[in-house]
């Protein structure tokens, strides 16, 4: 196992160098000749994913997962689709952030570089193998994949494609490496190698997780929770609160930037809680409440504290009843998870309040938490969205996997 | 111990709400209030630093070190300086830094905010109790300072100046806390507050940044080692070289950007190395050259592996005779730390793959590694160097110190 490990590291370590200067040409061509490979060789990747599934079958696998393990040729066409689109964004390394000329004739660049060698940790959905190489690839990254155990025959085929495709652009192949086993000793092999990895992203549950942050000695970016919250403000449109606020809980309610606890002001509470309560729960959402709320809907349960901390990532909505927009935010300060937070206003003040004191990564003003996605942003695709302050906050896209270096040019200048 | 860690954290997480909002002109007046106050109360510093003196003697503390305790006068003016300067920069909190509009109307702006809680960890010199903290109140974060044990009386009589100032100003003086011991226990507390310390910037000796890197479960931004190069290329103006190379070693040799190694292209050796080494002698710099060069200076001493490996941080240069630029950048990127490293050349093209395939913090093209430095690059002020890659890399100004959110305004739209 350690010389496997090691193994992949330094190929990895090997791959990075040419792969950080290597052309935006050669690159979009690796990924727009794996997303033909994708295509060609897609009875070879669902009949790998077959034996997945039959595998997680016979485990007893849950049907959730089930459904996140399955791919289709729909699926298939949908991570090519996906392969594109990154090949057809604009190649974040080379650019220059930033550049003057000191008082001694020193001219300084800030460039855009790769940062080096990734670790990507992600669970059962077989997409992210091509996503996560895709964005990492772009970017001038070498990354390593660890998939979840479910999905290693699934993974596998597709991480192959990808190193053909790497192989016939002239790119190193070692510049998308799969883990091919779930062993946790190679995961924690990989989170020691400080120094030779650069940066490690895991995506999936909190447990896994908090449990790579405990071990990694390598920076890791990434997102815990998301318990995000809207707030209806005394002064906002009911009727644009109500539209944003069911968009929020219900449109995709298993995702990290849904609404979880609705914050409505004392003032307009009775006005707007009762046909609030009314539409949710005919969207079948279960409606969880405090005394003050509960007053207006008796029908809905009561709260209890775990529910304002809870990330329900379903059809479940907790509901208090707040005095003022400073309590509204001490409530999102003291159970919010720092990910998306909305407020309903027509207020000036109380907006310029909620955007400036709300320490989240993305505040919305009058529209969905659920815009919190690389894709609404408008940055073509995400690797993931960081609950973190350092490096990367919000939807991490190709800048995000980058990190920079300084260039000075002179002419023989010496410090005196 | 316990209790009183995790007050301080407590106060310091209560710090920093008001503060990342506060106004620029109330953290400017508390920087000069601050400025104002060591004039004012010097001889309570430095009667503060005579006590500290006298036992760091009395412990048998070694002349260097002793001197970088020593206050003066002199140094405190340049304390209280260091604090009207950073006063005078700009704000970074509150940059837009990019902002646009989405099909659906939704306009997107990227706001720069404060990190949130910072903890400094540093060694001897008492002035970065003032540098640091000034720079985390500039860019409105709350920042814990734990100093060396040798300087607890000195820190302490600054942290009051400091306190007092920001108390003047209406802000809260827990916005900078002294951690009141050098127990290692204290240490170790804050480095678990994962969450509640948002970044750790530990300055000092590799020993004591491996142990915190080693401890810490909050993202820590470091600089291990200056191991710097100068590569002599084969086209390059020796004169120029000469002076740029004689700078970069002799002029701060103590410091984490001055140069540890020479190499020197082959082409060029014999008309370079003698009158180079003669210079260099000359200067008191012992020299440890491999065969080629001690073929051409035979007063060198051999150089070991570990020559090639030392941060020397003194008179000592270890010197190389490369075949090609290939040679030089290989010896770098197996060597270096990834920190500062030049080449004199007159050739386009070499001088544009040094830049682009040297993997260091900053490229030198021309001039001296002695230019990596926040003051050098024109940014005011800087709180260290990161050899990091993720979030900051090279010199950390103010900018460095912050992070960002994005702020969505609407008029009701919600996702399909």
């Amino acid at each position: 196992m350690d010389q496997y490990v090691a193994g992949l590291i330094d190929a990895a370590c090997a791959a990075a160098a040419p792969l950080a200067v290597a052309s935006s040409a050669r690159k979009d061509a690796a990924l727009r000749a794996a997303a033909q490979g994708l295509h060609d060789r897609r009875q070879d990747v669902l009949a790998a994913n077959a034996e997945d599934l039959r595998a997680a079958e016979a485990a007893g696998l849950a049907k959730a997962m089930m459904d996140r393990l399955r791919l289709t040729e729909g699926r298939i066409a949908e991570m090519a689709e996906g392969l594109r689109q990154v090949a057809a964004l604009a190649d974040p390394v080379g650019e220059i952030m930033g550049g003057w000329r000191r008082p001694n004739g020193l001219r300084i660049e800030k460039v855009r570089v790769p940062i080096g060698v990734i670790l990507m940790i992600y669970e059962a959905r077989p997409n992210v193998t091509a996503d996560a190489a895709a964005l990492c690839l772009k970017s001038g990254n070498a990354v390593i994949l660890r998939g979840g155990k479910e999905a290693l025959r699934s993974n596998a085929a597709i991480a192959a494609v990808l190193a053909d495709a790497l192989r016939g652009a002239g790119l190193p192949p070692e510049a998308v490496q799969l883990v091919n086993t779930a062993d946790r000793a190679a995961l924690d092999l990989l989170l020691k190698a400080e120094g030779r990895i650069d940066l490690v992203i895991p995506r999936g549950g909190e447990g896994l997780i908090r449990a790579v942050v405990e071990k990694s000695r390598i920076p890791v970016i990434k997102h815990y929770r998301g318990v995000c919250h809207t707030f209806v403000d005394a002064s906002a449109d009911l009727d644009m609160a109500e539209r944003v606020a069911f968009n929020a809980k219900c449109q995709r309610p298993a995702v990290c930037n849904a609404m979880e606890t609705l914050l409505v002001h004392r003032d307009v509470a009775a006005a707007f809680l009762p046909r609030m309560a009314a539409r949710l729960s005919a969207a079948g959402c279960e409606l969880r409440g405090d005394e003050r709320a509960r007053a207006l809907v008796p029908a809905m349960k009561p709260a209890a504290e775990q529910d304002w901390h809870a990330e329900y990532n379903d059809l479940i909505l907790s509901i208090r009843v707040v005095d003022s927009l400073d309590a509204a935010m001490d409530h999102i300060a003291r159970y919010g998870s720092r990910h998306s937070d909305a407020i309903l206003t027509r207020d000036l003040a109380n907006a310029r309040a909620f955007a400036a004191q709300v320490d989240s990564a993305a505040v919305f003003i009058n529209t969905s938490t659920r815009f919190n996605d690389g894709g609404q942003f408008g940055m073509g695709a995400e690797i993931g969205i960081s609950t973190d302050k350092l490096h990367a906050r919000g939807p991490m896209a190709l800048p995000e996997l980058t990190s920079y270096k300084y260039v000075v040019y002179g002419d023989g200048q010496i410090r005196e």
